[in-house]
């Protein structure tokens, strides 16, 4: 292969002619050979174009960068943004735990892209722009990672997650208005009770993802604060006067995303406290559709030897040779991807929990779990949503059926021939085998009319107001 | 042993003489030996008594319930919450996961006891009272339980939690302002770096508490929902009309706190999110106390051979023969209990993502973990605040020693003489194992004077503004 | 209360009169007031006792203690064994993570008592027994409390877990010879699919917990290995010559059990990863119990508009009004139990993984999650086979019913009429809401009595051999 | 794009033309697009090509396929083996949960490729093999893909993680043997402690890694054994005589893996408890590996104000000013795989906890997190050993000033000059900052010779022996 020599301060590396980064990038490529290459996520890559582009900016309006290197560096920063710079990025998340050598990819890449805008060769001439000393200034690996994480986790959440789950629940929603008379046989502890609706059902999903939209939008806030302008430490030392608010400014500018920056840039930078608490949110909306998508999926199973209340689209041959098996494979997906997220959580919980002294250095574990689970969780949503829950549909003779064979609905008789007539017409039923009205009616407790005058299910499935 | 006949209706169980429990409760300790006895935790006890009272008073208001019978179910519930009752209570975290059985336990001893009240013998004459026609009238264990999990869980974390890791706070933040002057040495990667204050960090710590306590009390709303008036699968069959609401007028009154009636009482059975919520709230409070509490213990660690840059108190012999070997006993029990939330909260949601239909049967589970944690967090902060925060004091000479020694130093003289002058100096002294001071001068770049005017670490504690 | 005086190296402290406990307890109890009093197991005490014991009979061999201080406190260890002393442990887990106090409250407790023993007052005269000198001679926190933790973990897995386990799979082996020919609907995806036996379903169970014990008992061996005769940090500084194979010898002598020295003390003391060990092997058993428990509910659901393939036993009331709601609740006990051990192995990997340097100081946490999970997964096994699993039988009628209903069946008809005559024969039935049988003999596929002879779901349940 | 139409029995599907896959992998692209596609790992995909070679082989053998298309087949699975199909297994993780369509994407790239082999063009004329017909054949998704998921652990298991932790663990010990003689001061609570050498310390890292090697090799057998001949249900319908034992062999053949039937297949459909097994010891490492690389950071700490015991490998610039910062990098990345682990278990435990009846649908997942976490593992311990371990060296001017500033060599005087006076230096040298022989020697307690000759640390790091 044909490379070009590039230095740090450790001396010279090879470095592959045809690629962007520098010194330190092929240093971490070689030293850090886990798993596959580029598992840095993407996301976290466009992160530092913004930032890096709004410290460009902030950093010539305080006076500290010229005009001519700010619009080179942002200029490439558009260009890292549009995606042509993909593949210039191969390290991996299973470096040093700041994500030093990921802020030093973006350094480089943008130095040497920076350097090929500007006309010159890469590798001969000074640099046009200096990798440290222009494109990290007012900047250290320490502010600059968790600042992309935040971002690219709150552009996550409101881009993929919040549309994806709210475009379900709506669903659910939609779907709970148009079930509200399918009266239907409740289920407790999986066995036999008193009848609802499968509306009032749905409707209780719909509700467990409108209380996971309102916890995980609970947690922007604090997602919304960047560490930027704390470089080291914390302490913002090197960093022009005004600059970390400036530069927050920026960041929500360019992002059109409503981020400030941190109150605290000690915690900013030595906690992620903000990771823990949006994946917690995330980890919810997974313990709730996990409910939901279990329950789809008994309540279809079937065809014939199971629940088979409801009937879901057939996406894909289930069975080659058996009709009716319609396998709930994104029931499958989607609860996978909850078991992913609930084990995702528990690394976040993890590595959140070690930070030590001024720094936390599990920061690029938090942000790829974190990533995945808030992508996985939005893009799960809304498969689940077209293929799945938008053509459930009741199927009404089996639920009819279920309803009616039910001996739970004695307790409507309660109050006509009181609680003992009505267990012991039950419990005869269930000894017999046979129908409550056929056995209240041999009993002579009740006529045939007056049973179906007063067995109404539909009776039975709200309070007595 | 002495015992008395309880009938329910699968029919006749002996019950210990002097106990006031009935046949179901008696029924379940015999068929649940799991772990030992009474693991339900008196305070879901608690929540029962406030519902249960309040059930009767909102029945009675509501037409269903006699003035009598109200005020001998609000006596018993009376004496219940003042502890007079506690070991009547036998029954495990560890029965049908509805807790069903603990339903029961409270129906049964509210009745007997009530029966008592009245001035009757336990197990003579008709009840005066009857546990499912009276205690339990418009309930069900479905949202009995929940209920009695919400006011159990609101009132550790209003009562327990919140003061404690209030108080924490409180005394890290008079810290972050007592130590605002002590410049000491800033670690990341647990290398030096540059300098920040003991404040400083400190600050941090009482920033993450106070996001946590933020987060916390974002979880307040959804437990305050109450699903008492669901019944058995959330429609509220053979509830009064109004009776949700009322009931829960009268919880928030009894408890004298800000509850409502749930919004969606099919959410309210089948799901127990709002438990997974604010659990996740104090997950991330353990995580914030795991790192506070392992950066104090590196910090005190010592005397002689370790950091040694606090001082905390020394509350037992921490070795017989060794003074100054104060071990940071506190701090381990705080880790301990991080790690204890950690895993509780996987426990917690791995049942909450398990509910079946109209139902969530992982309710006693959910709970007794919930308050373990509430409980353990609250205390644990006390305890640490008390026996170690309050006490941390600055150990200035090894403070002083470690700044001074620092490389890091030299960046102060970036601006004077130039990065690499700079580099070599420390280098050197690096090389050398002198100090920063004594190349600075050997090689000429500055003189002593100099040296001591520019390189002042309390210039590099903020930025340059 | 009344008072007596003890000592420590930090001066005087005022101990409840009649408790044998010292200075160091008293301290612990009120520095730690963090959660229920008395939460340290006494499995542990115990494991001290056997240890306190061992290391007297092998500090008289090795001919540092006198064979009268040996036999008083030896007879104090019995005492505790026999449960005498069970309320002179008031510690809670969440003291110093090393658990020198308990260590401490039962060298404090010994050395009373034996004054006691010594036909002493306790607090009158010199010490007959010296809790450091004596009771802990050869010792040291740091390597009596693993020694006491392994103790305990092993007595438990071998005298609860393991036999509760194996009663378990006994029965779910018995189940299954006895179910060997009742042939029912297979079902994958929770769909119909081709049938099997009830008898190979509960085979299956029983390989589960088959494979659940060989993994449990794969992890003896390292759980079997003490680290007592490490103390301090290891070396074993202060204990005399042969001193680590002659108490471990004790240690096996009086438990009865093959305790053997630990290859490596220093392993041994700054890890716990023999609990972890076990423990997943713990959690392995959850996971299966919990496939087992799920399976057991969904097939017993009903009575009437569930699947009801098994019955299950009638406990306590499921329901006062219906008959044959017998709700799962072994089933559900059981799970909730999978649950907490799955969240217990969370906080034991978490505490495992934080040992620093020469000791790991979660020990008191680890030990309390192990001993929880191996009680509750014994007795939940107990209880699920005695009160559900020994009497389950198959609902015939509803097997056959579902059986037979089944569209699945018609693939036995492919080697017969081929494969696209078989495929339309069950897309008809499938459309028609027909039977198999009905639609063969109506498209003029088959005759009746062809059918009959072909379609027999008995000679679909093995292979073609 | 250009496109052939493909046909499975729900009709016609557009699939790029390229492309060697056929309808029912196109549809499963479409209806799942949830993450990055081909997440599904080639491990899995090369553990199809091995199976369906095998099952080609055994078919043929027992006289159901002809050899014509075994040689067919296997010349096809053995390209994919090489690698030349990779881009040819686009589905992601996140599916149908039984791996179905991953399946069905090994059976349709197979016929596809084979009928290029035969040489005629794909889409063109009747397939030379049938993807269910042939490629399938005596086979099923329920017990091809957990058998692709033992092939691909157990390859891994044995070919990454064994040689990775095997090749650490030998570095470890070799260290311990070179730092046999570094004497050094323990550290017990982070607290000084008395004295042990720095080979002690890693024989006890070395001795971790042979216990967690042990425990992985524990849970081969249960791993080596395979699902297959159990097709769709466990009972093996379809299959020939004899298939089971026969492709296991051959699985065993062409993997040169000791790969066996499963002797329950019910057992090996339904639940992976082999997978949760496996993966607790992958997990019990990851506790390991977190320890070690924590003690290594903090012993490499400073370089001026830390612990800095040891040094580490300078691999990267840790600071462009700071000489001697050497980040703990490679500890860094290892400590976020152990968190990662830790969470893939999560995952895997609540995965494998869910099966229901006959088929556990979480395969997938189970498999992308088996397999992620022994890759990272393997790999972590390469490049830790390789960039960190294998270069550490004891820094000794640091080792012998903290281990000669500790008070704690004072216990060394204990039996010349007994408890109370030794205490009294050791106090006394505390309070004035001084050394233990200056204050031994001004108390009068001892001459500075006789301290010299008695204050030994190297005479306190083994037993009394």
């Amino acid at each position: 292969m044909d490379y070009r020599i590039e230095k740090d301060t450790m001396g010279e590396v090879k470095v592959p002619a045809d690629k962007l980064w520098g010194a330190q990038t092929e240093r971490s490529r070689n030293n850090f050979k886990i798993g596959p290459s580029a598992s840095m996520p993407l996301e976290i890559v466009y992160g530092f174009a913004y930032l890096k582009k709004a410290a460009a900016y902030s950093n010539c309006e305080l006076g500290v960068l010229s005009e001519e290197k700010r619009d080179l560096i942002g200029q490439v920063c558009d260009e890292i943004l549009e995606g042509q710079h993909d593949d210039q990025f191969p390290l991996v998340v299973w470096q040093t735990g700041s994500g030093t050598q990921s802020n030093m990819n973006a350094n480089e890449v943008i130095a040497n892209r920076a350097h090929q805008l500007a006309g010159k060769v890469i590798g001969e001439g000074e640099k046009t722009i200096q990798p440290n000393d222009d494109v990290n200034k007012s900047q250290s690996s320490n502010d600059t990672f968790p600042t992309g994480m935040h971002i690219a986790a709150y552009k996550k959440i409101v881009e993929n997650t919040i549309p994806g789950v709210t475009q379900l629940r709506d669903t659910l929603l939609k779907k709970s208005e148009e079930f509200k008379s399918v009266v239907k046989i409740g289920r407790t502890h999986l066995m036999d009770a008193t009848p609802l609706t499968l509306g009032q059902e749905f409707s209780g999903y719909a509700a467990q993802l409108s209380y996971g939209l309102k916890a995980l939008n609970n947690t922007l806030p604090h997602l919304s604060e960047l560490a930027l302008g704390g470089t080291a430490v914390g302490t913002g030392l090197n960093t022009p006067k005004g600059y970390s608010e400036n530069v927050a400014g920026y960041i929500a500018e360019f992002t059109g995303l409503p981020f400030i920056t941190a109150e605290n840039k000690f915690e900013a930078l030595a906690a992620h406290d903000a990771i823990v608490e949006s994946h917690g949110a995330l980890k919810q909306l997974a313990v709730s559709l996990n409910k939901i998508a279990n329950d789809v999926r008994m309540m279809a199973s079937g065809p014939r030897s199971g629940i088979g209340e409801i009937i879901i689209p057939a996406n894909e041959p289930g069975s080659s040779i058996m009709p009716g098996k319609v396998n709930p494979t994104q029931c499958e997906a989607l609860t996978m991807v909850c078991a992913q997220v609930i084990g995702n959580d528990v690394a976040i919980s993890m590595a959140g929990a070690q930070g030590h002294y001024e720094l936390n250095v599990f920061k690029p574990i938090m942000s790829v779990n974190f990533l995945q689970s808030a992508q996985l969780i939005g893009d799960a949503c809304v498969s689940f949503d077209i293929h799945c829950a938008a053509g459930i549909e009741p199927n009404y003779p089996k639920i009819k059926e279920l309803l009616n064979s039910s001996l739970m609905l004695v307790t409507a008789l309660n109050t006509k021939i009181g609680y003992y007539k009505s267990a012991e017409i039950a419990n005869t039923a269930h000894k017999n085998g046979t129908t409550l009205k056929e056995e209240a009616v041999n009993l002579g407790y009740v006529t045939a009319e007056e049973y179906d005058a007063w067995v109404k299910p539909e009776d039975m499935i709200g309070s007595l107001s």
